[in-house]
């Protein structure tokens, strides 16, 4: 792969960066302009390990007004991290041990199934439908099974991607969602949730019709820790993720894990979050993000439709938000890491993402996910149609064979 | 100490900080000027895992010109991280497993020791001389014991801050530090170190006369890992450290820590720290701060010999660089976490960090870390007072009994 990216004809689906051409270099450009004149020099000076007090405020006040999120206000219920990754990472090694188990999505975030594995906690999948969302009466049983085979008590979380999420751009609708809280406050009350909304605020149209899980009454008493951050709707080049949670016990414990790994986060990136949260440029900048975003999702789309891919049997959603899209071949075809059409499209020197790596024990080795974030527009007509073509030369040596 | 913190009269003498009025406020701005025109936005987006390509080879020009270091030349020898406390803690991940040791001096930077407790490593004091410095033939023979006992398989690096320490301003003598050299090369030819110089820029009149363990052909072929940072010499808001390293295996193996943690080290500081490597201001600037910290310890050092400490038999080294001042009581003078006099301090109104938290098994009860960094200077004079205050009053007390 890095052998393939250093090629100067590569072109990269595979990325989950944002476009560099809009990130907010003004707005930044502005939020330090007016750091300067404070007449004070805090923001280069060391934080706290929690992060700044007035950024915390400003997060949560953000969330009640953006979305109507009946979140807790003290800032004693949210940290602040180095992105929502390093969150994720506290997370996990705040709940769980070596040999514990995270129940996860199908498919799930890849780089979170590296971080279990690299903290040697084992995945497991919940039970999908047909329509790839959560099937929440067969979690029951799932949930029914593990504890009648003593598995229950090394179940430690349980991780969902509610918003536009990585890998699959899909929401959890907001019938599944109240029916899980539902399911979780009867079966499993003390199971802490992750709820990971990197890219809420990517939505095309509108946003999700669903609020997070902490302004539930189904999700009351259930101990949530909801992950946000500004990489995906600011800039990632600052770094800032936070974690909102109702059990401040979980908050506290991460902190214990974040001191000796750095002291809290980048305070000068923190400084200009903060500003920019209580400054007016953040909403119109959103606006045209969600435009731009839009229009390359349905340029990849077309492409993908020129391609022929849905002759050849592929299907997928258009999503509704996010910077990305997940495909599927036909139920025998293999995109794997490991397969002949992963090795065709670096011939054809296109990348994307395997979605075999997105699924705890690689069981679904025909999707694959596809970014129109990073790639410049112009580019993704030609994109596709490598990957379409690598598909089409899979599918004919498939035929004849 | 949360509570005393709040106090608003409180005088800090604890806090490791630098000194908020001579933050580069400027030079970050002229930074910052430079990156927004140069018309990329690349700045503000992500990086990679291993750090800035630019950032990594200015830093390892910084220490051939700077110090003539003869480092490595190849940007694969560094990384960069989340202050060099990331480096620090992904060396214990990489190096060490839960029951392992880590060689120590005495004292030594407390912090590392909560690190090493939160990963479930122990420390192993090294002996130390009269004069406070490492005691090369005893740890010849500690190696020796360590192995007849069958220990030695536990231990799995070694850890020195040899420029201007946290907690005791010291320097590693140069000729301690050719004959740990030759000791190690020749009875743990294999054993990682981790050279941590987090303050070595911070000299007072001139720089400490032995370079990095990487220059000296007393270790070549020992596996060692330098750590540096920006956040002594430059801004700590920036948070951006690094780790320089003659074995290669030994940072990509951090790296693969560093993936699910953070993805890379806030990327904007580090464009940022790059173009003051690049530009010409840190010199005057590094100038300047020295000159200001030298003061500030004589200003702590006069007070502490006003207030008559010596008198009572406390005894101290005036440092030649750092943010630091070590003092030590007589031998049964307690000044530890639990002590009275360290109650009398919190109710005199200053800070300081007992001594005893820097050592692996809090063996010495007897000394103080007195930092004049982030205190104003004309503050210095009341908060030493007061220390000295509290220290009349343990002394009389112990006197009358």
């Amino acid at each position: 792969m890095s052998q393939a990216l250093a090629k100067p004809g590569i072109l990269s689906l595979a990325a989950g960066f944002t476009d560099n051409r809009i990130l907010p270099r003004e707005i930044v450009a502005k939020a330090i302009r007016e750091l300067e004149q404070s007449g004070s020099n805090e923001h280069l000076q060391y934080g706290t390990n929690a992060g700044r007090p007035g950024l915390r405020s400003a997060i949560l006040q953000f969330l009640r007004q953006a979305h109507g999120e009946s979140v807790p206000t003290s800032i004693e219920n949210v940290i602040v991290t180095n992105g929502s990754q390093q969150a994720l990472y506290l997370l996990v090694q705040t709940l769980c041990d070596p040999g514990d188990i995270v129940l996860v999505e199908q498919p799930t975030y890849f780089v979170f199934l590296q971080l279990l594995q690299s903290l040697g906690v084992k995945p497991l999948s919940m039970p999908a439908r047909e329509d790839g969302n959560l099937d929440v009466s067969d979690l029951a049983a799932q949930i029914d099974l593990l504890k009648r085979s003593g598995q229950w008590d090394r179940v430690k979380c349980a991780y969902f991607v509610t918003f536009f999420d990585n890998p699959a751009g899909r929401c959890m609708p907001l019938q599944v969602k109240q029916d899980l809280g539902i399911l979780l406050r009867s079966q499993a009350p003390d199971l802490p949730i992750i709820e990971d909304s990197a890219y809420r605020e990517l939505f095309f149209d509108q946003p999700h019709d669903a609020p997070s899980c902490l302004s539930m009454h189904q999700w009351r008493g259930q101990p949530i820790v909801y992950l946000g951050s500004f990489s995906k709707s600011f800039a990632s080049g600052l770094k800032v993720g936070f974690a909102v949670s109702n059990t401040e016990a979980i908050l506290k414990s991460m902190l214990r894990f974040k001191g000796p790994q750095d002291f809290g986060t980048t305070h000068f990136s923190q400084a200009i979050i903060e500003r920019v949260l209580l400054g007016p440029d953040l909403p119109s900048y959103l606006r045209s993000s969600r435009a731009h975003y839009r229009a390359k999702a349905l340029e990849l789309n077309d492409a993908l439709s020129a391609g022929g891919l849905r002759e050849l049997g592929w299907r997928w959603n258009h999503p509704n938000g996010g910077l990305l899209l997940w495909i599927e071949g036909p139920e025998d075809f293999d995109s794997s890491i490991d397969s002949a059409f992963c090795r065709a499209c670096l011939e054809k020197e296109v990348l994307y993402v395997p979605g075999d790596l997105c699924f705890a024990n690689g069981e679904r080795r025909n999707g694959a996910r596809l970014s129109f974030g990073a790639i410049p527009g112009e580019q993704i007509p030609e994109a596709a149609e490598r990957f379409c073509s690598a598909v089409r030369s899979i599918s004919k040596n498939t035929a004849l064979a």
